[in-house]
């Protein structure tokens, strides 16, 4: 339980903190959920190189997204994606039954309009460790019943 | 090697962000040590609320100091603190020989002017952990050879 707490309170109190500042004036408040995009992107950066250090060249894509699908996840999130699905054109669809970084917020309906700002800086992380694989893609994420955080990784290869 | 990654780089991240929202003139740069420490208040509040849940009362001062030692220490480095030693006055002094928030800067003396900047989340998080222990304290760092960091914990108990 305790094993991904620090990472988990640290990116509460990092979203408090963008969003206090934001509201003392400082900075615009629909910025707040690229700065959280972005900070995501470059820890996944700079995790997906940690964690790829040793391992074999990726046969494709579809390796490439297991591999963030299993390792890269459970190292994060300390469980893995429970389901990946993909039509094989560039769409892969990542679900969390179980999504960590949502469990404080209670479940229903009443919260879902607060549920973008900590998913934001999931999506980057993901768009950041595809992108230093070679992989550009949009990453966006829905939740449809509070605890189920289903993100949904769209993924459009620009450069052939 | 991987476990305390996440943790690593997204502190690491914060402390870019804050220094370069700073370097923008959206903030004051002598505050920025401040915000760093009072992060890390919160997120040491947190952490010790969890792990002490479902602990026995503790003994007395040296009690709590030991379980930051060890308990506290391991959840957030994946390591023991190596050396405490006290005055039995209230002052404590935690010794880390081998510091992880430090272990991505170069050992020897050229950077040791950036240490306080990588130093100031964790004097807060130790401050806010026994902050809600109710164990009033002032906790400042130093760091003499580079990797091996000494959490200089100076503790004075206002209220008795």
């Amino acid at each position: 339980m305790a094993d991904e707490a620090p990472f988990q309170i640290l990116h509460n109190e990092v979203i408090q903190y963008i969003y206090t500042s934001a509201e003392n004036g400082e900075t615009e408040n629909g910025r707040n959920i690229t700065k959280l995009e972005n900070m995501g992107f470059r820890v996944g950066q700079g995790l997906i190189e940690r964690l790829t250090k040793d391992t074999a060249r990726f046969k494709d894509e579809l390796d490439i997204m297991k591999f963030i699908c299993k390792d890269f996840w459970t190292c994060v999130f300390k469980k893995q994606i429970d389901n990946l699905r993909t039509n094989h054109q560039g769409i892969y669809v990542l679900q969390d039954n179980k999504f960590r970084l949502l469990g404080q917020l209670s479940a229903g309906k009443q919260y879902l309009d607060q549920a973008p700002k900590y998913l934001a800086f999931t999506c980057g992380l993901v768009r950041g460790a595809l992108s230093n694989l070679g992989v550009k893609s949009i990453v966006t994420a829905e939740v449809s019943i509070m605890p189920a955080c289903k993100p949904l990784v769209i993924h459009r290869q620009v450069t052939y």
